[in-house]
């Protein structure tokens, strides 16, 4: 007995490449075998409630243009977004969903009653999960939607903000656990500035640590086994978010001595607004040891703003799944939709579509990924590059047995003089592209 | 007796807000003192060689435009550069400048001889110090123009540039501490890469990491009193460069243990180009205290690439000697025009005019920022803004003495409900229009 | 008998740059003469109803923060958000006001009550003009807000939202003229694409034509004096707005012959967005000869979309000014604030002390560009750099008398080979800082 | 007799889409037949001799990194590279080539001495063409390399520039006429600004309009038969160039009269840096008639200059021809390579591969945009989305027949109130996904 949201929708299949039903997978294959591990467990897709039933449409020039009827900030609206989000879930075979407090729950008149009603509806999902299956990714506080925290919550210039906020992600926390959540995500989506002018960025920044590192604490207390993520974005709401990007992440975990304790969620999104690509935030978080999980939604290029979009540029999922894969791909962490379907997609067949089309364009990626990576394609002429390194001078230079005027030295004595060679850039753009 | 290059030009003199001469300062004033201290002391002007007497008026759709005498690649060639720009250095009545190897002397057919040459134009300078009074704000190496490190140096694929970097860094340290430079530079413009499909992050980074440790181990190993400083930039020539921004770099230090022995030289059209405004990496640099030197050119906002203009806007310098004068002041760094005339200022006039709209702006700049910094014209509001955080119980959040769950637990029992304040941002950019 | 909502506040009173009361206005000096006409006349400031009085505080990730009494969707809010509004006005003393219809009365549940609405707050602001001597520069209708124009209004796929579109703009046509208003605006927020899978391009643009000539048409059958206005913006909500810029608005009325018909209405914020100085589009529009009217609300230039603030940069503003007193000052146009407060400027008192920042800052630039304009500054470098073209056989290449292998013949019989010269631009920058 | 510059290298052949061999096309399969016509005249590909040929790999931080037997600047060197032009353009098969006269002849020491150089490489050109069977796709004036071209060439300040440049044009077009140029193309880099205060806007653009109408007078009389087509670009190297984009150029041409002369080849590069897409450039050109040809060389996202890479994105590629097609394809036009090798990229492999990996990129993004226009995947969709324009009342609005106030009326008494339907973008991604 269904909400009846979807009609009578039946779970959706892998049909093949050849397939064009809109309702099935052409690619994605939960069981097919990739690297010696199924696919699904390599993907571990996750569905954000926020996007998908929570969000109503609007922007900054308009307002509410989907019509759920569980738009209602009740908890009988609670419980029935819960119905058709799980419905989804179901129908799409997702292994995970992730939520926000805010999400899922109408705020209460006080903060005990959202955390009460929070709890509630925390019920209502474990329930469903021992039905189902479904597991829960991870959770997370909406700490930014509400006025009370326009001006930040651990970044606050009031202290009471900041214990408030506290106290909600206490709240948050323990749902999680109790979940079974594999990790809890921190996005500071209002930890920034919107002017420098009344800002003390250092006392921000400090509050920020101090934050995180309560945080910590706390997971520890209760036994909290998943991994504790920070998702970096460099604006916007704010003018400056002080998670800019993964290099300023590790610098501040660095900072506050908590670089083993957190991980990040790495955006497409906010890597592209911030001026990077993705698979560099990837490939960087995995080299500063610090790499999570992942919420793989796109921008528009030429957007300036976060337009969340369902992924589908295959080549682009090649490169990031490889960076997955190199790092040894995920561990508690998983590819998660916080992707919005566009304002004028009002159906609801659109939201099952959406996705569709986003995991069959990631089940090619991580394909086209482990082909890369199987045959070394781009690993073998990687180790000739640096090859030289394998050198004992040059070893000697970089292990630091040598001093400056030694390498000096060395290089006076015997007449160094490199020898540039091609960096053969089309060569391995080429090579990409016979595996996507 | 002159070299003639500027006509008969005697020095630039202050002449006040009125004068309309355009070879006169009208905000410059050597002596005036502010706050306590020579202007020139505050501003530490310095010129820098490079794009002043070596770039020649190229684009990447057009060659020269420049018609210098010097411009042969010869050592006479070199000591007719050094004799103009030690004109142009007495002229404006900067107290600084500083250099890259390439600037000043002509790429000999081995490094020694690229040694050699330099050391001779050592000679030279120290003399022409000597005589002027003209001071080295920094040294640098130029690791990014010739084609051997069109792969990077520090993070080059073949540990013979790495070595042949390491050797020419030592050279110019050595003629540094011979001028007595007061800062050493390293901008890592080929640090970084052009394509991920060649590049093996992790081991580049290592690279970096143990250039810099042999850079700092080097000067201390001279005696070089002065301040190691990394200047940051996230792209261009690169697709991305390691040292992307202050936080980036922050995060690099920081995880080689090398936070305490280099600072930054912070370029304001670098920071444009990161995504940030100049005075938000001001401030950062100095909460992080890394604070140590700018480079005062611009960049378009409307362009995309690095622009290099001479600063001409007094309301954003206003914003950043503000910064500057929070963070104490300059102690080795300086104010350093590494800028370009634009490519169709073809007179010798057209260098002085630039240097002296551009010396004037910021003196401008600097009296506003005193002035608000004297009336403690925004340091009272946010004093006031952040009042809450003098409260015992917000004392106790934020030294760690209270835990999440006890933070919850106040919250809960005492009711607290943030109550919102206004930002007031007009307010705040009103008060600062009232100095400019 | 005042509504309190701005407590006792008496009118604004110029009171000199000495003055240091924010409640004040340093340089705005309504009745000082510029250039042999008043600085109001010159200046023309309007207060837009939509930013200062109908937005909540909103933004993509979080909700109202202003709590105005008004917010409440009856026609008592209505009326006392007009009275608000009007006191604000008065304080001011700006000479003008504009809105959208949507600003001024609640959606009715029919567009019949709707317009009915909009009428009966057209008695209530006809009697304010009245009494307190404000006038309308200009209506417009809101066509991008509610979910019916989601997919554009005039490019909608649907007929039915066209002439739903075209009623609404026929009734507040009608509301236009009865204020006496003295232009009639249309911003197409939602006339673009967010995919051009599910357009058709030449279809829409023929739509956006078509509707265009209606509403000149219109304005002629009922005697409307005042100047039809398109603001051009690149984008956002939309991924492309087809009145991207001021040049593709051009060639949009060339092609459908309504260039000498509709001016263009060009907003600092848009111009940015659109990868354009201000100063350009200014210039461009008075080249084009289809100048109109201005909206003085900055972007933020760090972020990429449409930040709507006050404008506080004095140069800039200089600039801009210089630009609309060459193309000879506003005729029906004037200086338009489409900004919003910061979300966190919740007081009453910080939307008047955005105004009068905002003002003063007009005031100082226009005063900037008086200067320069009355030296002739600027203009005298101009002419001596194009005086080439006075020559005669310059004018007869202009002309058209002598075809291209003519001039060839010209060129290599006289072996005429062009000579650089400076283009002299830091020297120009440092003029326009002697003026600002 | 070949040169040996490529080695031994054999023509370069179709072996399907197994093949690993990277000197072998997978995609590119010149008579395979595609909507009824052979591929190779479907793509129409051309190699651009500048950036293959002339372009040293220098960047503004670095020098030549290239080192080719044919830098010399002779006229042995011109007629060398002619002959390794004209060997890779038959190894690669490809049916047209491109130049600017500065790409293939050495600078004169007067205009006289250049032309007749550009002559002399015109009859080995001619030469080369009759044996070969390559064809001239087209020819174009370099009117941004030299200084004498620094403040533009048709809009100089001085008008011996003008016509310097009309006399240049002239000989490039005679030498275009003579070795049967399909097209003739303006790109006007330095037609544009770097600072508005040295500029009157009105006056560069009528220059501009002037000398683009002497080129069409110039075109007829010598009965040039080919297109004449102008390249948009926003900026870079001038911060303003007057093309800024396809509909900047369009109401260009309209103002002077020439919209039914003149063609726009469009860069993709060059779009993504005017902040558009590729295919909205595309669309937008065919919908205004004046789409002629592409420069299919992409832009970084990430970078914001231009940065001339080889396409390597299928999705992309294929959205693209699908507007060509849609356009009814090339007529004159084709899809010309005017990329670069980056600068690493040293070795003469290195520009094989680059063009083969790109050519089979267009080979794929044709066929699959093919596939989507022979099922009418997305037209279906969007007839369906504008049917009710054929509805009698909607022509009855769109065609004129009704006025603003019968449409309001009709809208009024039929209580109209338009019912949002589904934009559906996700599916039509989805589906696109089918043919990539």
């Amino acid at each position: 007995m269904t909400t009846g949201f979807f009609g009578d929708v039946s779970p959706i299949r892998y049909e093949g490449p050849d397939s064009d039903n809109p309702l099935a997978y052409r690619y994605y294959n939960p069981a097919e075998m990739i690297m010696g591990k199924r696919m699904e467990d390599h993907l571990r897709f996750s569905v954000a409630y926020w996007h998908s039933f929570a969000w109503q449409g609007g922007d900054p020039f308009g307002g509410q243009t989907f019509e759920r009827p569980w738009f209602d900030e009740t908890m009988e609206g609670a419980r029935l977004k819960a119905d058709v989000a799980f419905e989804m879930f179901q129908a799409l075979g997702v292994p995970f969903y992730c939520f926000h407090d805010a999400d899922v729950r109408p705020e209460g008149s006080t903060l005990a009653q959202s955390i009460s009603r929070l709890d509630e509806i925390g019920d209502v999902f474990a329930a469903k999960q021992a039905k189902t299956g479904v597991k829960l990714l991870w959770g997370t506080a909406n700490l930014f939607s509400h006025r009370r925290y326009m001006a930040g919550a651990a970044t606050n210039p009031d202290p009471d903000v900041f214990a408030y906020a506290a106290a909600t992600v206490k709240a948050c926390m323990d749902v999680t656990k109790r979940l079974g959540g594999q990790n809890y995500v921190l996005w500071g989506g209002r930890e920034g500035y919107e002017t420098l002018l009344n800002t003390d960025l250092k006392r921000e920044r400090e509050q920020a640590g101090r934050f995180l590192a309560l945080v910590v604490d706390y997971a520890k207390k209760i036994g909290f086994g998943g991994t504790i993520l920070i998702e970096p974005k460099p604006q916007e709401p704010t003018k400056h978010q002080y998670d800019y990007d993964v290099a300023t992440v590790y610098g501040f975990l660095k900072d506050f001595g908590l670089e083993k304790e957190v991980k990040v969620n790495i955006e497409q999104g906010h890597a592209i607004l911030a001026g990077h690509s993705f698979e560099h935030e990837l490939a960087l978080a995995a080299s500063l040891g610090i790499f999570g999980s992942i919420d793989m939604n796109r921008n528009d290029y030429q957007s300036g703003w976060d337009t969340d979009q369902f992924p589908n540029n295959v080549p682009e999922m090649a490169l990031a799944y490889y960076e997955v894969l190199k790092a040894g791909g995920f561990t508690t962490g998983g590819t998660n939709f916080d992707a919005k379907l566009r304002r004028q997609s009002l159906d609801p067949e659109d939201l099952l579509i959406a996705h569709i089309g986003a995991m069959d364009c990631c089940a090619r990626g991580l394909k086209a990924a482990a082909g890369m990576l199987g045959d070394q394609a781009l690993i073998k002429p990687l180790e000739e590059r640096y090859a030289g390194w394998n050198d004992r001078h040059a070893q000697a230079m970089l292990s630091g047995q040598m001093s400056l005027d030694e390498i000096s030295t060395h290089v006076l004595s015997n007449d160094i003089e490199p020898k540039p060679r091609s960096g053969r850039q089309e060569y391995l753009e080429n090579l990409v592209n016979r595996y996507v």
